[in-house]
């Protein structure tokens, strides 16, 4: 009587209590069954046709196949795999495994994981009618990114309409599922599907299984998530292919100049300073203008946002794409500018520096100067060393918080004060320190070797214009009006949700960079 | 039959099963409805007065609430929207969103998020009969820490005593929300509320859209709530303060002694020393004070524990505090003798190191001396340099295990050891390291600028006291009295629960820092 | 009449949710209660002999037990603790908490936390009959490893046969247990047993707890559990213990050439190299040693699979060991590397350089040197400096990859390229920046001091054999044979399941590092 009258209890919030248990029910491990005793056998066990609530069927016999099957049975499911060879592959799994024929397989359980490569999906022809209403995971992984027209997962639900296919489990491999669950490895499982049943049921059983799903909608995300064991570092393309065409332009063009026009000019054979002179002219050069187009993307942003008068009209692809790629550009300068940093400590103990040293010890005390002091020479040197120190200083507070578990500990506010404050103040005093090392040369004509400037000149435009465009944003009437348009008080009608936090609209905004 | 006998068993297992549905059942949903069929509606569906177990409401029309709208449809949720111009509002969301007015949305659902600004909550006067007894979630901002006397959550409670008031989810931004569930960008959601249960729903929520809920207890954690996306690094405050002030003041200790004393004395020019040989002279001097610092607070509360003969009694409010800078305080430590190290690696490429280099070769030549080594100098600076270095690679080690996703692969004994044994190690070889920089100098009348020590001497004052003090510490009869007390072997009534693991209670004193 | 038509469904999936409902309803907070009203009471609620499902009981009143009950009562959970002076205890608990005699707590609760020490498990022979059937947690840790020839949870339970004990929540500190649940501290909770039910009920526990538990299977584990909290880095002790071996050796190697011989020989007094030079002639060759040896465990492996034709056949235990240290053994490579660097650094900036330079400043100018300038070793010691920055620029990348946060957001492919691909190359690279260094001072008879070859020869050869091996692995006949089978393509009937990811078996091979 009690649970009769709990069950007929009006409260709104008793209703749903079926639908919960078809949610996880479905994925009880039977080890619970242990305290219950009969309740459970009788009509519904383990007979036929009628598949019990805690099997799992695994079409194919592969190594996927029994790493899975060693993680079900020690979450506590029952296991059925369908294999071709149903008694050779019997031999390689645990005696409590039923290892059967595929459609006996198919049968027994409600779920059924798709071993199995897509060339052989031709198979499940047969099953199609076993298979009717059932949730199909597919597992499989291509050999190459985007091998097929379209997704493994898309392809299996166009051959069997009647089942619910879920994509996931391709990003685990055999090793993480032999680890304890939830250990410190990346045991993220992305799963998808068009039905949001068939979804929440496998996202469920992912995290009995002891891993972290990530719901990724609807089937179209199949490809992503079929493509992401086997990306390489896709986000890094452009910005590294940015860093390598910088680097081959500047290098060449501090040959010409250096190497060059002295041997042109004065049969002066500079070739030894390719090695390191050359390589540490051009590591500066690059990562000052990485750091550059970093915050230029937020200043476009910025533009575009004033010239349409709203926050809600979308960015040009390409700049949306740079945008996404600031992380990656502004840690590429943060590595070039720390090779430069150790490359220039090198450079006292290379032999061309003691034998240069040697000579002009030679020299001073041939030409009897008692006192070489440069005044000038020393202050310009002492600052521009301090300069860059402290421009290495900063870019090394970004990077770090762009680990990210240390991303993680910090809030909105802290992030951007980190990325965009202090990122800013290092690119003005790294531009400080190109133009101490610059000095008077911009001006001096004979730096202009073959009409071309010192590479400094070049190197440091992009820098002073990104500050300039920096110190007319933070003008009043700009600011102002940036700040009205970021906050959405602007009268457009088509909006886009962007990155604020309520009540915190301020802190957000597309010029600050996320080197996460 | 078989349910009714199931749900009749007394077993003590079973009779809080509806307690459990409900917790859960709340926000089951809709989707799973699919296989459920006609056993759903009738009665109860969505009909008026009676909400949906599935429905959550969100009242404000905002950026915020389209995000989250978004989220929930995700997930399976109904969403009612509540709007002061439901029909303008509307177009900015998807069509199987019901946006309405106000009174119908919160009639709608027993859930409703409150997406709109303290400003505002007024408009909650008229609702407040239709929002008895149900869950209202507050998500609100401020711009500024402790922006009003009470929290806007404890303000909206005292407005609806009748409602549960929930707070949470203000730390996600719009971002945040857009990104598939469970990835990798920080998805913690802080809630807090005066009703258990609400709290426990709210969190269960939370869960279900793909982020990680942290219970906060009870409505008065609502402030911390609503400063966590405002705050700006508060624990890096007074570190960073004791910091500069060091700096401030080693700074000026120096000039006065390297620049003011020979320019007053001798009329020597020493400014061009500032941009870096002060710097460097400064940096070392700060970072092994804060070095210093970090131990000297656990060994003022270990003389704490032992003055009072317990580890029950609470510490004073500013040891507690500085307890709790002791992670901050170290990294700063290592950030700036990293610098150090940067700028004294950079010391030999200057060209003043240049200029007095080639004179002394110079006067070495016209003085006629043929061998310059002093073999006492090459073995003091051999031996500091290389102290130094050391010193450095075991900071190093310190500062790995501070990053999170280090720090929480290891045990609590081996954190220990790395911050702690290690620690005053590093501090031990940074002393020798000051030390032999010094050499005799302390002890040269001449060094005595204005009556003024070397900065050396002033600068390792306190790292020698901590280190005395850990000699101290480590005398058996001191380390035998200190370890009974953390073990709790104390007849002390008053007991504060600390730190141990239970049976290892050795392995956690306070005098062991947490670069965490 | 709705609820027992929707219990009497025969819906497959239907039938187990009393299954979950004992496994999460056992632990249903007590706070849910609020909305259900009366019919909660009645026949089952809290009196004697029949445990409330929320309640908790905890045997022992020291801090842990206190802290884990404030965690309880903070999740809605009833505690109940024994004691054996409960009157003294009470005084130290919340007065919510029943704090009573052991038998009367055991009898409250299904779920019983054993709070106390291995040496009084003794008192529990006589609660043995009331503890038939519950669930025991044993939280105990020892204070040494291995302390006991049994774990004190499978000692616990042979003593109560009847019970089913859990290990588990051993490795929480007190202060976890206070902090907010699901922070960012490490709260993952090891937790095994024998009964797969207790299993997962505790497992359920934590995570309401806001805990992170992760499942070790069977009670065998427990060992290992209980280990956990006292271990000191047993990972690193492999690795740490070649790294010290090779450092003894290499440092004796070079005394003996570079220290006994010019002061046999010569009686040249070179002991001042002893704190700087002969450290940084150690540090390069023992991190390229260990470089290599990162590679060697792979390179046997792969000849162990092509010797015995399989994948599926283990590895002898000491070739397992060395391929689990080889992470260990990356790091330190790239942590001696990285001193090596900083030392090599801080050659210019001794005395005893500067005395040499001013000295053959003196010489030169003697000898009436104009140019003292030696084109081949400008270009040698160039090319050599140039080398060893790249070498460190890879390791660096390398062991950023190692940081386990960002090694999560890798996938398999980009892990190996980065530990397998640049870190192959890093120790080729590393390997010309030693031959660079020697030059031809390997073919020279005098550098053969005592018939000893220049240490770097020694340093270079077991690179250079791995860098051999490496050359014939990537051979197209040995290259297609291992990539068959590591594919599972040979007709082994022993089989043991390996790491790769369905359909990608080709990007893991136990050649590639994992340094993770």
């Amino acid at each position: 009587m009690d649970s009769i009258s709990m069950m007929g209890s009006s409260s709104p919030v008793f209703l749903s209590s079926t639908h919960l248990q078809q949610a996880q029910a479905f994925f009880l491990p039977n080890g619970l069954k242990n305290g219950v005793g009969v309740r459970d056998g009788g009509d519904f066990g383990r007979t036929a046709r009628i598949p019990a609530p805690n099997t799992v069927a695994i079409l194919g016999s592969g190594d996927f196949s029994k790493c899975l099957t060693l993680r079900l049975l020690r979450c506590g499911f029952h296991v059925v795999v369908g294999s071709r060879h149903p008694k050779l592959a019997a031999q390689s799994f645990p005696h409590v495994v039923d290892v059967t024929h595929h459609e006996d397989a198919v049968e027994k359980a409600n779920v059924v994981f798709m071993a199995i490569r897509r060339e052989h999906y031709s198979i499940l022809w047969d099953l199609k009618h076993l298979l009717e209403g059932k949730i199909l995971v597919d597992v499989s992984n291509n050999r190459r990114v985007n091998q097929y027209p379209e997704s493994n997962a898309e392809y299996l639900a166009s051959l069997l309409p009647d089942s619910m296919v879920v994509k996931g489990f391709n990003v685990l491999s055999a090793w993480a599922m032999q680890q304890p669950h939830a250990s410190n490895t990346s045991t993220q499982v992305f799963i998808c599907s068009n039905s949001l049943e068939a979804r929440l049921q496998i996202m469920e059983l992912a995290r009995q299984l002891g891993f972290l799903p990530v719901d990724m909608g609807a089937l179209s995300s199949s490809r992503d998530i079929e493509n992401m064991p086997i990306r390489l570092f896709p986000s890094w393309r452009g910005p590294v292919l940015a860093a390598v065409s910088l680097s081959i332009f500047f290098f060449a063009y501090s040959f010409v100049r250096d190497i060059i026009h002295p041997y042109v000019k004065h049969k002066q054979s500079n070739f030894y300073k390719i090695p390191m002179e050359m390589v540490n002219r051009t590591l500066p050069t690059v990562a000052i203008t990485l750091l550059a187009l970093v915050y230029l993307a937020g200043q476009l942003a910025a533009a575009h946002q004033l010239y349409y008068g709203t926050k809600y009209r979308h960015f040009p692809l390409w700049l949306e794409g740079w945008m996404q790629s600031r992380k990656q550009l502004g840690l590429l300068s943060f590595f070039l500018a720390s090779v430069h940093v150790v490359y220039s400590l090198c450079l006292p103990m290379r032999r061309s520096e003691r034998y240069l040293l040697l000579n002009t010890a030679y020299q001073q005390v041939h030409a009897n100067v008692e006192n070489a002091w440069n005044e000038e020479e020393v202050w310009r040197v002492e600052m521009y060393v301090s300069f860059g120190i402290m421009s290495l200083g900063l870019l090394s507070l970004l990077a770090i918080t762009s680990i990210p578990s240390v991303h993680n500990a910090l809030n909105w506010r802290e992030f951007s004060f980190i990325q965009s404050t202090l990122g800013y103040i290092a690119l003005l005093i790294a531009t400080l320190h190109g133009l101490l090392f610059g000095w008077r040369r911009a001006f001096e004509e004979d730096a202009y070797r073959f009409y071309l400037p010192p590479s400094f000149v070049v190197a440091l435009a992009l820098p002073l214009c990104v500050i300039l465009g920096k110190v007319l944003m933070l003008m009043p009437c700009v600011a102002r009006k940036l700040h009205r348009i970021r906050r959405g008080l602007d009268s457009s009608h088509y909006r886009r949700p962007r990155l604020e936090p309520v009540g915190s609209a301020a802190h957000v905004s597309p010029e600050r960079v996320t080197i996460m």
